[in-house]
């Protein structure tokens, strides 16, 4: 850990790359005065972007990578022949130790293979799972894994959990975090296989704060600070509620204009209403960082705005503060390896 | 299939047994002439409910069963020890014959082990699926397997597609159902080990209209009349769709209370809200049939309503009309046995 915070920003990642990641670097230069940035990706096109912007000259960086791995691509197969993309070149300098974190917002499949395979896992980390702050009524809660590993094994679950609860204890300052179990019912032995076995081991850890199983209906309510889960079915609470808080607001916008009297009613709520849809916005906390590796890697929205790459890259400097990875590499230091 | 319909009520299943579902069968008889109706449980708390209440004798009757079993019951357990509940005593009254559909808002993973036990699968159904309508932006559509078996195997989940396709083709009169697989991305090679290969069975059958994977986050907008996947996963869907609704809901409401312009916009918009709410009440289709049996099998939700449970009863007319166990009978006639 280093005094200062070197972080990686992939410029060619996602839908607005390289406008918004470039803008987004710049933002937080200026937020954070013990922050440097390396930007990778197409060194002239990068160039045009800085043009007329007003930055720290010192501590904004480019490192040229001439090919992009785009949306689609093979996770594995993109990593191994794109050797020169934004995506390889940034992580590789996290490996080297030249870089703190990497942040992008391209393919996820591409970043998420890349920071297990070439910033590599903390010695006994079996998986490195993918972990997203939701909102909910009580403010929010981590999800892990909400993408990484699918077909998890319960031990692996189990590691997800001890990295949760470090997460929101270390990062996010949670006193004995609660820990879930996201099944669909509350009974020890309600679910399928992996969360009955899964239940078993989460019972018998003395590290953690583990609650039991939350209902899934009961997610956007509350109660608990880390949910734990399989990728796959993290995935599924993440797009579900992602996409039922989108489709439901469009409905009822939609109702909104069927009478007149409705129309004034809805012009009185905008404020209001604004301010209730901004505290439900998936995506609003910035990236969703992969825990357990030896270097950060942060994974930000396909559609990150210049204001979310800010938001992630400051993140990155809490998490770089907070020392997680060294506390999660330490919790693990002892358990066997694996491939 | 006899001219008439023979629904059987467990009118001790669910929260507001045994009051609502009685009230809802009386209700259920009034609005369909060629409907008789059987109510099952103790037989002097039915006749007290139905004190003083106008209903077609002739078409109404009691089996006394004196048993109850109730929430949080081991499924197997309860089946096999409770022979003289209510709702083993209906189930045996689909399986002998005597009715051709039963109907219960009492324990979840009893009425599913007991449609498949008692009532029976049909010849060649490997498992029976719970088959629920949800709403969507389009209108609605049926997810399948919405909670009835964990832990499915490919085979199981292709059976799955070609019932509910059936089933939206000749209940719900869907030309030419659009089929699709519930996944974490669009491309094929996306989501775990059971969707790859339930996509690639899934793309050779002639006999239903597969139009490839669906992401969860497009399930609220639409896009598919029939929605298949695995239980655990279907359950989670059908969850994070009702607390996210309800939570959202309850967080505009506060939101519209913080100010007096809000608050008068609120009252503005109340009826227009009203609508919306009741577009996308995930319970108000009544009850979800497990798909695949000899006889018909519809669990209600545990609160449900007597409106529910009557709109249950003359949904199973519909089903009996459609001979929608016919036509799934004949559909899997000459597969292989399986457990």
């Amino acid at each position: 850990m280093s005094e200062n915070f070197r972080v990686v920003v992939d410029a060619f990642g996602g839908d607005n790359a390289p406008a918004e990641p470039v803008k987004g670097a710049v933002l937080a230069l200026k937020a954070e005065p013990k922050l440097s940035v390396i930007l990778t990706g197409k060194e002239e096109l990068i160039r045009e972007q800085l043009s007329g912007m007003d930055y720290p000259e010192d501590r904004l960086s480019i490192v040229d990578a001439r090919e992009v791995i785009v949306t689609g691509e093979a996770p594995v197969a993109s990593i191994q022949k794109k050797k020169d993309s934004s995506l390889v070149v940034g992580l590789q300098l996290v490996r080297k130790g030249e870089a703190d974190a990497f942040i992008s917002a391209g393919n996820t499949g591409s970043v998420l293979v890349g920071g297990q395979v070439i910033a590599r896992k903390a010695r006994g980390v079996a998986r490195a799972p993918l972990a997203t702050i939701i909102p909910n009524a009580e403010g929010c809660c981590l999800l892990v894994d909400s993408g990484a590993n699918v077909d998890a094994r319960p031990e692996h679950l189990v590691q997800f959990a001890v990295m949760g609860s470090a997460y929101m204890k270390h990062v996010m300052n949670v006193d004995s975090p609660r820990v879930a179990l996201a099944n669909i019912g509350v009974e020890p032995d309600k679910g399928n296989a992996l969360t009955k076995e899964t239940y078993a081991l989460l019972s018998e850890r003395e590290d953690i704060n583990f609650i039991g199983n939350l209902e899934v209906r009961d997610i956007p309510a509350g109660g608990a600070d880390v949910i734990v889960c399989e990728a796959f079915t993290g995935n599924v609470i993440l797009k579900m509620y992602e996409g039922t808080v989108k489709t439901f607001l469009k409905v009822i916008k939609e109702g909104l204009m069927t009478s007149t009297r409705s129309k004034i009613g809805g012009l009185l709520i905008k404020p209001a209403l604004k301010e209730t849809i901004k505290a439900y916005d998936v995506n609003q906390y910035g990236g969703a960082p992969l825990l357990g590796l030896r270097g950060l890697v942060v994974k930000c929205h396909g559609n990150a705005t210049a204001e979310i790459f800010k938001n992630a890259v400051l993140q990155c400097a809490a998490f770089i503060k907070s020392d997680i990875g060294g506390i999660i590499s330490r919790a693990f230091a002892s358990e066997p390896e694996e491939g």
